[in-house]
């Protein structure tokens, strides 16, 4: 369903009658994917049985690719112009022109609590994308890893909820955002913590992940997940960040030995092994294309849309987007709901997660943080985007704001 | 656009393939409609030139009404089954099941601050909606006038977005939650209301409505608001809960002169008039009915589905659904986000507002409130609607959740 | 009783044998005392029978007094060297030294909330002091006049004590600290104010002040009570600073509606009149030294040492210096009664009127004022005071500290 | 030096003119005191040399003991009616009857939260007190033993004043009230505990102590002021509650690592060893006769009175009494300042240790504790002795409160 009368999505004018191998190649391109795409196998097969004089019409074109069945999907939507973003090459333009224009604004201090980080060049900024049909796109430094910090949270948030259940996660973790002033150390009424995106309910969810298994097995289960989340590609671990985060982790154990001082964990845990798994949670190091694929995952109701592997089922994916939204961005987090409207999870590396549900994924990395320890470029070009075109939660179910561009068209 | 791929609603099956007028005027009533709607003026005068012998195939139908030109969109969509609820017979014996479910329990204690509260029947109760096809369904107490009290929020806050746009309005009043455990008299980190689904906001967004007119013109000014948004339908003025709250109003005169003190204010603010013009505008009296039909016109992007009269823009509705959202629930408005997932005000004389955007607006009433301040059925009622239709904000923006009823189809 | 062994006090080594009429008007003199106080009238009449070549032994001097009954046991007391501060000329020069080191010092802003307080100049300074026997010590700009503010405290709270009592009292107002760093406009978990030496507990306190009088006169009973304390001396009212005062009292409003949303006012109050009450005993206008009269009276058990009329009873004494000593400094209380640990009431007009329990009275009084609303001056005057002689609460009840003189000796 | 006239003490009445060996040991064993005390040697001595049909006439024993020069100034004082409490026989009377009426009366609960706690019998009690003439008086459950718990916490306060002085140690810890709605986990501005009569000041100070040392040595360093303190009797150590103690330490380590987090502790702070340390000096064991004299010592400026030691300086005692006059009974702390009006600290064991300064100290031990965690019988203990005598501070500093009976004559 969808709140809004369906657009009519008319294949796009400019096609044309008869393809080529060379016309079918920039097709595939210009909307941000590749012919090695694993769902783009029925159409790279096809092409390779084209010579490159070959010509064929349009509706035999379809006809042909329909006969190979399941894998030809995406390649047929391409053709009648019915992927998720239809006007890949101006979204493309838009995207680097606001990206050209934020790399040059200056503002934000790199995070230096531990050496690792405040080493990140502050001129460091990646702006990556990822559709729900797998159109790709990726500006500046995409080839530089970082660690995903805080942006761990709706990831083993997502985790135990497949394990445990909406009912037994909430029994240990709240729901609600905790207000703006409160003291960090506090926890809810309940004696729990106000929720899974602040440090106190990250630590509480790790406590929560297969308790029963070895230390090295629940990790192992965590990392395994970020690989399907992210199209089975290789994520790395920084182990000089866990060793240093490690050492300065008072807060955390402060915060962990007062949970259990009020009854908050489940029973048996140790302090000191969830400690460690958490801080090894937050020392996984991706990408930006790797994290953009990721909040597609989340964008696509769970499952990825490079693989079509089901990591998250859609309760999940419900539960954990509707607490991005509303507390995901630590203190602006309610400023960042009113404004920018999307779910969105951002780390002390630098990195924001932000989902566009049903559209697609974007990831935001710049070293450089501003007083409510978000990233100073990423709030900026969020901003941007979200002047633009019409992906604002808000934009979306209100009808006919004729400023913006409508991202669907 | 949605976040979705566009539903195929295919005409309903059960429709025939020639029509009478009896058949016609029964698919009408059906469909929560009647001959008498504004936007029906074309059907019906069609009808009146109808014998009740008189037979008429589907195509010659739909073709007549099409000559009609404009006052025959809504008769063409009925007829093809592309109506915003198409399947509204059921629909409709579900939300009966429901509202005669919710009828029987028990819980809750009516208001009884003021004497003209305490006087409703802890029996009351009356369940409504209206689709932004203007389709419409009433039940229990439909007839029974109360008190807006604060569902009277998120209209001024709308009126002060019209008349000064956002970056005005939140000079005065914040945009975020005040965190389920704040101080009622406090305001935020800039000295301002948290936002305007509060006392401290009401009162804020009351200051700016029209500031340079008299008392009386400002206060015709919002009823006339009123009016146009349940349609053009007269809504009364409760004088003696008018008199009651304004000799209770020991809390609203303490956070307006602390708002005073702190300089929240615009310049030359009188807090006996706008204190006095607050208590007028929660004495405004509707009915389950038109309460229905004014969260149908936020839910249909603040025109009037009745009338097709444009009341707010679309700018203003996305900002104040947005609140809604967040803050419109008192204390729970937290879980209600994450529960229930749609923008909603209640009030103290046991009304719920409650809009599912794109959709419809719904009301419920019915004076025992919980703990929190919400009405007991009322939540209990809307619980049970979400269990069943997918209407919850990331019910539509994930897909793939198959236990639930799709409203749309 | 006291905690401590009687120090022995000889008469002072240097008391001659013989005295003339000359001797007897320096003794006088020199220990802060004058012939025209009402409790030397024996002396003073004595005096008056000799001429200025007249000789008169010790012992023969000290008969002759005593025969005179009653008004003479302060004559007595002088010429044994029993009054309190017996080394007064070393007292005198102590004092001088640490006024003439406190004028040079620069710091603090005078308050400017009203344009009557902000016109005083920053330079002026005063300091006085009025022992239990009433030797006083008057420096700097002993006849100006400044409003007493919120010294007017501690004097409404005696007030009430002996109208209704302590347990009434304090059904109304709390006797704690209130946390320094708590939320101005919060009460305590009784719903009261947390003590009268606050904003909120003095308005409390105004409200049950002879309630049942009229206005009139209850500001003459609170006026007459002002004489008394000082000795019969006339106390002034400052108009201009209560129509200003009325003017600027957003703040005081929202406490008292506040207080009376929470039931926490006695029945029938009525908070304009009450809070107009209120600004009128603020803007009572004294000089230093009746202030340091009337702290003297305080010091002595409530009973004005110039004249012995008794104002307060002992059982009021004790609450009044109990809660001054832990509240009346603001957020200074705290670290007031740590390092100075005397009770105290200052106030906006940058007075200080600090009590030494049996020993003095002090009034300190320099308007500008430091970060926590106290006077710069003051603060630092009374410091070094306490660097030097022995009269911390705790001073007293330790003993052996050798470090400070001891005042009573 | 003291607040009020010397009090006349005449020998009392009933001094026989002549004295037999009978009638001395009478004498001593009425005022509390005994022949086998240090300080009263000479007496003893004198005694030993009568037979039991001597006669010595008052004069000529005054002389006598005057002879045997520095240990008979007790024994002289005795005999001219100048010890502290004179009439000690009838101080005896009022006490008893006040604890044959507290040991009646039923309320509160023994502390669970360790079993050690728990299996204290709710009926037991204990008071004692001890004069600054080593005047005693114990009933009750006299030969039990009890852990300190937070009585511990002037005592380390105490020496680390000594240790580092004033300046240092407030670097680390604060001196003022928290207020008692706090957040247990909260700190002061300066981002240190409120005040070392707060868990996690008391941690603050065990790490300031002696921190060169090993932990054997700063334990035994403890334990000898312990001792010394209460005239050189043993105390003991509970392994068993302190294994306890450390079991459930949650709360402790969370304050420990958010303290460390803020960076309130000195350099190089071991978090488990200094919590460890903290659990040990909970776990010293005394009785009810050896904290009054403990209390007695402090009340004497830091000189035992039983073996003349000086253990703590006045500056020290100062700031000790200070504080435990502000801080030390919990969240009762304002109410019992203001009642009761004595520096006191109470532990979880169900002691309280209060000083009467210049006078004496009282310990009351009794398990089960009210709603505010002190002893339910202690506090209803010494409410009704304040009632008796004049020993509240400000009664002490007022004069002319003619209801109670003055100790000291």
């Amino acid at each position: 369903m969808g709140y809004t009368k369906p657009s009519q999505k008319q294949p796009p004018k400019d096609l044309p009658s008869s393809w080529t191998k060379e016309k079918l190649v920039n097709l595939v391109r210009s909307n941000g994917l590749s012919l090695s795409d694993q769902k783009l196998s029925g159409l790279s097969r096809f092409i390779g049985t084209l010579n490159s004089n070959d010509s064929i019409s349009h509706e035999a074109l379809l006809k042909a690719l329909k006969k190979t069945s399941t894998d030809s999907q995406l390649a047929v939507n391409l053709l009648t112009g019915k992927v998720v973003i239809p006007s890949f090459v101006e979204f493309k333009k838009d995207f680097k022109e606001i990206f050209n224009q934020t790399k040059k604004i200056q503002g934000g201090r790199v995070a230096d609590y531990i050496p690792q980080l405040q080493r990140f060049s502050s001129d460091a900024f990646a702006a990556s994308i990822c559709t729900v049909d797998g159109q790709q796109l990726h500006l500046g430094d995409s080839d530089q890893h970082f660690c995903v910090q805080s942006s761990c949270k709706p990831i083993n948030y997502g985790l135990v909820l497949e394990e445990h259940g909406n009912q037994v996660v909430h029994r240990h973790v709240g729901h609600e955002p905790s207000g703006t002033m409160f003291n960090e150390l506090s926890l809810n009424d309940q004696a729990i913590p106000h929720n899974p995106m602040i440090n106190s309910g990250a630590i509480m969810c790790c406590s929560l992940i297969r308790p029963h298994l070895s230390m090295a097995d629940r990790f192992d289960y965590v990392m395994e997940t970020w690989q399907a989340l992210s199209g089975n590609q290789k994520v790395n671990f920084n182990n000089a960040v866990y060793l240093s985060e490690r050492q300065s982790s008072d807060r955390n154990f402060a915060l962990a030995y007062f949970m259990r001082e009020k009854g908050a964990f489940p029973a048996g845990v140790n302090i000191k092994s969830v400690l460690e798994f958490y801080f090894q949670c937050c020392s996984i190091e991706t990408t930006a294309p790797q994290m953009s694929v990721i909040a597609a995952t989340l964008a696509n109701s769970g499952t990825c849309p490079l693989t079509d592997q089901v990591i998250f089922g859609p309760g999940t994916i419900k539960d954990t987007l509707s607490l991005m939204y509303s507390c995901g961005m630590y203190n602006f987090s309610g400023e960042f709901a009113f404004k920018i409207g999307l779910p969105a999870k951002s780390g002390v590396s630098g990195v924001i997660m932000i989902v566009v549900p049903g559209i697609m994924g974007i990831c935001l990395w710049s070293p450089p943080l501003d007083s409510t320890g978000n990233s100073f470029k990423g709030l900026h070009f969020i901003r941007k985007l979200v002047d633009v075109y019409n992906i604002h939660t808000y934009d979306s179910i209100v009808s006919g704001n004729q400023h913006k561009k409508d991202i669907l068209s």
